[in-house]
């Protein structure tokens, strides 16, 4: 596999405390696996200054992309920007461009542009701005970081302006078989057959329906011809195989 | 805030590939806001030897308890119980006693005891059993790192039996308000109220709903007049405030 690598870093108390679930990840996940680019890896941090500007280094250190959610609005634990500018010792202050678009943006609202707002304007040096076509107040890619609102609304705006810019792999191709048979009688056919075919991957996820126990077996891979080949090995081998 | 901290692994590809969308997380940040322990952070890596084992090491050092689920059954792709004796350093093997518990299983079932269903009692040296009452197979602690399994019932009974065990803290009580307003106009008195009132914190949650901006702006803390008393200088300040 040579698609390109990424992570993402949610910046927020919100899903840590149980209060939501998570939308944003879900959103991203599928968009990169269309892409043709492999999510390795999520962490999720609270908003504190410390754990973010530490999760940023670490995950843009290891991977080619880096997005992150959440954090750059107006209020005191919107706190990203400034880390993310920590992070690659970069300065951070108002920038024009930014501040334009927001006062048109608030302009036409009619709404008053205050230094709250004002804060959403501070980009760190050497950042291109990501376009907010929902709600103006840009997002910022400084280095290999994508730096995104966690209103999954212009979170999934900003991405669809971030993704046409990356370049991406072969786009993964997957299939699922249903076989409703417990995992351990499935386990020893498909342990070998993963190792007669490794061009694909296979992931068995069980699971317990109406007291009965089965398993959703995802095949992965590039090319799609791989992946059908495989899944035509999978139904011959497991007779009740649902596609 | 002397709460114990914790921090949750995720381990498996569906969540990273977009296939499924998380479960677990959500159900475990609500019981350990429930049980008075503060989740901290999440990780979510895919089936990669290394990166569970890194993940767990960094994990444990950092946080009081470590809960991570997905990995534990019979399939060639669990591989979670040789990476967390890895990162500890610690011998695994077939034990007598989960070796019990699934024969029992297996036999009252009528299913046949398998190697690969055999690879469910292997644990490593010096860890205790986690009690399964959805489908047997263990999951296991070892030092302070709580292995579950990943199909949601089985995670969440598994939950069920650990927590008990865990001296937890003082529950958070947390209020929510609904303020109808942009957060820019929210964000300058809510910052001065934020910093009069330390012994709470508030989180502003953004929201556009048929167009119109708001935030739920959600106020954590104990003992729970604390909260109540932060909720009402808050209402005095937005008269729009929805309880």
């Amino acid at each position: 596999m040579t698609n390109p690598t990424a992570a993402m870093l949610v910046i927020g108390d919100e899903i840590l405390s149980g209060r939501t679930r998570d939308a944003n990840m879900h959103h991203l996940a599928g968009c990169l696996t269309e892409a043709g680019i492999d999510l390795k890896e999520v962490r999720i941090v609270s908003d504190d200054r410390d754990a973010i500007i530490a999760a940023v280094k670490a995950l843009s250190e290891t991977y080619e992309q880096v997005f992150t959610s959440g954090g750059i609005g107006p209020t005191h634990d919107d706190i990203t920007a400034d880390c993310i500018a920590a992070a690659f010792g970069a300065g951070i202050g108002v920038r024009d461009d930014a501040r334009a678009i927001l006062q048109a943006h608030y302009d036409r609202q009619g709404l008053e542009f205050n230094e709250a707002r004002m804060r959403m304007a501070r980009i760190p040096d050497g950042a291109t701005l990501i376009e907010n076509p929902v709600s103006a107040a840009p997002g910022f890619t400084i280095a290999n970081v994508h730096v995104m609102a966690g209103v999954p609304s212009v979170f999934q705006a900003m991405v669809a302006s971030v993704l046409p810019t990356l370049t991406g792999g072969e786009p993964l191709t997957s299939a699922t078989v249903r076989i409703d048979r417990g995992e351990g009688d499935i386990a020893g056919p498909l342990t070998a057959l993963a190792a007669e075919l490794p061009e694909v991957s296979f992931g068995s996820y069980p699971f317990i329906r109406d007291g009965r126990y089965g398993a959703n077996i995802v095949v992965r891979g590039t090319p799609a011809a791989a992946v059908e080949a495989a899944v035509e090995r999978l139904c011959a081998l497991f007779p009740e195989a649902i596609r």
